[in-house]
């Protein structure tokens, strides 16, 4: 059994300890933004962390109005320019809290007195350190150099916060119920496990998502190319009518996570122009309508937001290149050329 | 002779024009600014247009210090919410005008009393005539699906906006070399040309930058999918170690825009890195050492800054990608499955 797998069934017991781990530093956080308003907040991670980091813009940005910016890091260490952060909130996401990138960002943000926030899974991190908060993911040690509970735990206290933040109860009642739908999606394992297996051979595929799970296609393809060597290449929705469409031919493998909710109708547009082209598609919903669009499917649970329907969704992307790694023979622990802590400056 | 590669070699009369049909705009939109304090920038655009918002993204945020957001328009459009802007200068960038998404953007913005600037080749498109201000590419109709012209415009608009914002004559001198620099890149068309012709049979490849050559990273990659089908995925170097290195195999064709600038030192490190994994290797560089690390190399001129780097390299990511096309016997004008204008909300 791989570490990553391991990693997976841990999830929901991860999840149900974040808000405990955390509550009190959240409810600090949401105090001081209340005695200092943001005209902005800017977000610095990397690689899995980065997608994370999207997952936020989204829910910020739709629950609190307020635009967010994906740092790019580059600015502040090749070019060595400071950018004005007096009016933002800076959050900086990173498993391992060493990224020297997001920390150069957090510490220019701090020297200019804006809020910091470091979401990290360990508490003596430079970066929880440097940071004015840290959220702490509070997973255990993540083995497998890929990311998967590290993920789970970033994304959830990204919710958690935004939920505190807007004083959105109903948003904070589904978020209690995150736990019980990931163990919940856990046991669609063995079903997905044998959808897989049409894949052993895939050797690329595009994954499609729109709005909040937009970073969940991100996400998905990265899992895929870095546990199975598949070219994988994930895409919202609407910007894969700009060019990267052209590349779709006769039975290209296209997973398209197509949850009902505001992202439904732009998602089955898609799903129509890509059996018209003769790909072959995966779908994940919990539409029935949608379902049938697929060659196959996997129905995920029924009754969530866009907000929530990411985390089964990271779920389901997690489990799938899990198995397709072991289908394919590979260790989905130790990707080639990777290693768990990436310093890029 | 292609549509595409007629509108490549009209680039430098185009970029010739670009200043004069839009200075008083320019300097209509400093005087703006400079009565409306703004604490951060955000720009809508999607497919090319949203590269030259990427390239937007660092010129204004290492030259004002003012952070950059790349909209994510499904939060206007499909989830029906505000973000509030009014202290924002906000950018739409489209080829016709008439991105339903990025036109709800500059409506939201307006009403907020933002100033807003649309970027696009059509003065009497929807986005030219919502916006405040309205930078007309001027390049002449573009009939070739796959954009290069405009993009090119798009940059300039961009930069030369930036160089007047932020006062920066060294800027506008090297700005104003620009049309001879695209000249004199036309020069080695027949060079890249013969090199391309090794690419025949390529099916797949990475394309890398850092900095402000991200952008042509992503845009080299995409003009690739559009007019070859190949599947290319272009990455930030800093990124890439961040996962898809592990889809680097033996004989992987890679192609890094390395040239010499602040990103060079990155940039060599990880060539340094593709070679020990048995990559393939186009470098395309002006630093003589970094292009002896390449299987092969295509040298561009000497003495750019990364603020123009970017116009040189956005040139040989077309005519490589035109002749590519050719050389598979196909059409580059008409990829499969795209139309000039879309209109995704």
């Amino acid at each position: 059994m791989s570490l990553m797998w391991q990693e997976i069934t841990q999830q929901p017991e991860v999840i149900e300890n974040c808000l405990s781990l955390n509550r009190k530093t959240i409810d600090a956080i949401v105090a001081r933004l209340e005695n200092k308003a943001v005209s902005n907040v800017i977000i610095a991670a990397r690689g899995t962390s980065d997608h994370a980091g999207i997952y936020g813009k989204y829910i910020i940005e739709i629950k609190k109005g307020i635009p967010v910016s994906l740092a790019a890091p580059s600015v502040f260490t090749i070019y060595d320019k400071n950018v004005d952060m007096s009016d933002s909130l800076v959050i900086a996401i990173s498993q391992s809290g060493r990224a020297a990138d997001a920390l150069e960002v957090i510490r220019s943000a701090r020297k200019q007195g804006a809020p910091t926030v470091a979401i990290t899974n360990f508490e003596d991190s430079p970066l929880a350190t440097e940071a004015e908060f840290h959220l702490f993911c509070g997973a255990g040690e993540e083995k497998s150099v890929a990311a998967t509970k590290t993920f789970m735990a970033q994304i959830y206290l990204l919710a958690q916060l935004v939920a505190a933040w807007s004083r959105d109860e109903s948003f904070k009642n589904e978020l209690a119920g995150v736990p019980s739908l990931l163990s919940k999606t856990l046991e669609s394992a063995e079903q997905i496990k044998n959808i897989v297996r049409i894949y052993r051979f895939m050797n690329e595929c595009f994954v499609l998502a729109r709005g909040t799970n937009y970073a969940i296609a991100l996400e998905a393809s990265l899992k895929i190319q870095e546990t199975c060597y598949v070219r994988a290449r994930g895409y919202a929705t609407s910007d894969f009518h700009h060019g990267p469409f052209a590349m779709v031919g006769e039975n290209m493998p296209v997973i398209v996570y197509a949850p009902k909710g505001e992202s439904l109708k732009d998602n089955r547009e898609m799903l129509e122009k890509l059996r018209n082209a003769g790909a072959d598609i995966l779908v994940v919903s919990n539409d029935p309508e949608t379902l049938a669009m697929g060659d196959r499917s996997i129905e995920i649970a029924d009754n969530v937001s866009d907000f929530v329907s990411p985390f089964i969704n990271a779920m389901v992307a997690q489990i799938f290149a899990c198995n397709l790694s072991a289908l394919k023979g590979l260790n989905p622990d130790a990707p080639r050329g990777l290693s768990k802590v990436t310093y890029t400056r």
